[in-house]
């Protein structure tokens, strides 16, 4: 749990625990997954849970004491701190309220708070061979379904129709949403975060999914766009250019990239075809436990990827009121290379 | 937006503006609703949201200025705010991160910040007509697709699939889970918040549903067992008690009746029968734009219930590795006593 890496992380802010309050940590870290836990992360780390918790958290953290916080479930926590003796504590200051944060300056006194970002998370970007094949799983699952969803594209379904289509079919395969789908028909698929909405699909319509799966914990994430009938010429030209751009990306990334170089590679290529002012967000994020995770891929990022991480690579370009196309991949960076995790087709395909 | 009440609310701190943070409040005071948005509460509110979302808001934000914060979200409004004038700023201090405080107090030097709780949510406990209106529609939702999941009970079926089913169906005639459904067999109905597993229905299962949709953004929350076939003497006798100490409590509650006192009821009517220690956790609690909310029925709350909230009331009782027995409906509490918004039958049933 404690591994040398975080060991280095918190001896360098001479910090000697750490208070984990973000559920996607603690799970990572110790293997429990509930609504309301925190991991003391230390030489002996110790779970807090309540008592709709006890039984699951004695059966699921590995390599921990479990204690059940009776009581005021933060009274509790706070006295069992006090009772270890430690003097500098750090703790997760995007996942702890200002009202949880008073409670433990209150009840802590004579030790010291250090808020700290993404200690966690930083270690969490590097994938092991077992969760690369978790996000693989979710990722054929994803695929599958999708591949299901295609064959109700008829005129009139609706995109939530759609939806609950696609998810139905995840969960009866024992996965779930890693997100809500984005599926968006027609002039709607120019917004990138478009919500579904009860729009009728019509001939002539771009159809684009944004779709991902979670399996034991571990998310997918892929964007498809098919062609409902035929399209506009501007249409066709656009998609192979993001595709075009995609390709150079997954060819060129790997660690040791920075993540605004790999960005770069898919800016210049669609700013070539005049295209740039249209690519209106960055190119991707890193994916495991969260479907939006470190690394970025992003312009001004200057951190360099590390080996062993998973992002996605999804240039797009939109059209305000005709539509806009995403190709979105995950990928695994690798020292000499990547490994595209994404088996769909990106043929251009007209339905 | 700016209630007299909410006035009067703030007033009491000399506070100026509220800033609302929580999703739920800001879409209960300006009809907004999405992931990222903030809401500076006074006599100009202002909705800041960031380029995702400024379509929508202009669209469904009612009653108030709406800024698209650009560049830096957190920078922007504090800029926004710093503009404003203003002198003392209440937050809410369940609802920021303590980062997010942290960015706050270095931008917004000069500005008094003050931590608040439940501003919101006290207004949010007293229900307008159209609001009960939208927790009644999600409450016949459910019902409906109880007696849906009713049909499926046959040996062998798990709790899972009978989980999907019913999501399925809800979201198929537009609505959405209030919370993830708690479908429980046998033993585990002993198990107040069991998540659903792939056990599988037997004959001599209890059969444990507590569910609830949402619709237009509000919830419902409803209790039921079943028998799956003949049932042990003992559970029977337990059917009985809950039921009666549920119907005591049901025509007894009414608006300035304190949480404790509604709690009492249940709990001595079923302390006489010997089970007072099996009733593990509080009656009831609010429901609304969340499925927990104010007020509490609960021993120790010395708060009044007011006009016009809707609360749940869900006696039960539970024998480890036996099953339990909870019946839950919700009540609109009213000056004069209460009406049930809970319409499933309440009779035991033998499937």
């Amino acid at each position: 749990m404690l591994t040398p890496t975080l060991k280095q992380a918190l001896e360098e802010k001479e910090i000697e625990a750490l208070l984990v309050t973000h559920r996607e940590n603690i799970a990572y870290l110790c293997g429990f997954y509930g609504s309301l836990g925190v991991l003391l992360l230390w030489e002996n780390p110790v779970l807090f849970v309540d008592g709709r918790y006890y039984t699951q958290a004695k059966e699921e953290a590995k390599n921990c004491e479990v204690v059940w916080a009776k009581n005021l479930f933060w009274n509790t926590v706070c006295e069992q701190i006090k009772n270890r003796g430690l003097k500098r504590l750090g703790f997760e200051e995007s996942h702890l309220s200002y009202h949880l944060y008073r409670i433990l300056r209150d009840r802590l006194r004579g030790i010291r708070l250090i808020p700290l970002s993404d200690v966690v998370e930083r270690e969490r970007m590097i994938k092991q061979a077992w969760e690369i094949e978790r996000i693989e799983q979710a990722q054929r699952l994803s695929e599958e379904a999708l591949s299901h969803c295609l064959a109700f594209l008829k005129e009139g379904i609706s995109e939530k129709d759609l939806a609950v289509e696609l998810e139905f079919y995840i969960k009866k395969k024992g996965g779930d949403l890693a997100f809500e789908s984005i599926i968006a028909f027609g002039e709607r698929s120019a917004l990138p975060h478009a919500k579904c909405t009860t729009r009728k699909l019509k001939k002539g319509d771009i159809v684009l999914f944004d779709i991902g799966a979670r399996v034991e914990g571990y998310c997918s994430d892929m964007t498809r766009v098919f062609f409902f009938g035929k399209p506009q010429e501007d249409l066709i030209e656009i998609y192979y250019a993001v595709l075009n751009a995609q390709q150079k990306v997954i060819d060129a990334i790997r660690a040791e990239m920075k993540g605004s170089e790999a960005d770069e590679i898919a800016r210049s290529e669609l700013r070539e075809k005049g295209f740039a002012d249209l690519f209106t967000h960055s190119l991707g994020h890193g994916v495991g436990r969260e479907v939006h995770e470190l690394p970025a891929l992003a312009p001004y990022v200057e951190e360099k990827l590390p080996p062993n991480c998973v992002v996605t690579v999804e240039p797009g370009v939109y059209i305000e009121g005709i539509g806009g196309v995403r190709i979105e991949d995950m990928v695994l960076v690798m020292e000499d290379g990547s490994k595209d995790l994404t088996k769909f087709t990106k043929e251009l395909t007209i339905l």
